[in-house]
């Protein structure tokens, strides 16, 4: 194997290369998981990940999710796990920036659909 | 069940509550995989972890992963995925704060072993 170093993943060179928002787009992977950055603003749509837990790392800006039983507001700096199941809905007053982490395969508005439902797997 | 919202997890509120080097903490799980905050400074062992790929977030400061064919710098807000089995070593000139992500049980110097090897599974 001719092997390579892997390559330095910038943020915030990738967040500077596509504008839509609840778009998520793939920076990298580990084993069956991909990190992908997501812009947010305004209110997402309540969902579940029946067979996943999911973790929002905020990079930019500030956000909240929502679930049935209270906020949980973040800030840059700040992640949070949503357990697999639980219903949650992600909001954003302004423009933020965000690195989530889970399984390859996960669709952004799990098995509610709607006009949020994202292509899945897009690379930037 | 009686669901409570999950925490947000700050990660500069977290490093403040240790110094050592080179000693992961916990941070958070997600499925069978946990998030680990580490800082550290100087030049760790050559070391690969032969069934998983590693995730390196830097958080703050300046590292680098050193592979056998190249050297990878990493500054905060970048980050590099290490391939199972890939021999590596990070280092760092000054103090670095890292977010780590693999899976459950991952020990810090994978089969090198030795006095970097450090405690697993201590979480902050």
């Amino acid at each position: 194997m001719t092997a390579m170093p892997p390559a330095a993943i910038n943020l915030k060179d990738k967040l500077a290369r596509f504008g839509e928002h609840w778009s998520p787009r793939v920076i990298a992977e580990m084993n069956d998981y991909q990190f992908k950055l997501v812009k947010i603003q305004g209110e997402f749509v309540w969902h579940a990940h029946a067979d996943t837990d999911e973790v929002f790392i905020v990079i930019d800006g500030e956000m909240a999710i929502e679930f049935r039983d209270g906020v949980v507001p973040l800030k840059a700096g700040e992640l949070c796990v949503v357990g697999r199941g639980v219903e949650h809905r992600p909001v954003a007053t302004g423009e933020c920036s965000v690195m989530l982490v889970e399984p390859r395969g996960v669709i952004n508005t799990g098995e509610a659909g709607g006009a949020y439902t994202a292509p899945n797997d897009v690379w930037v």
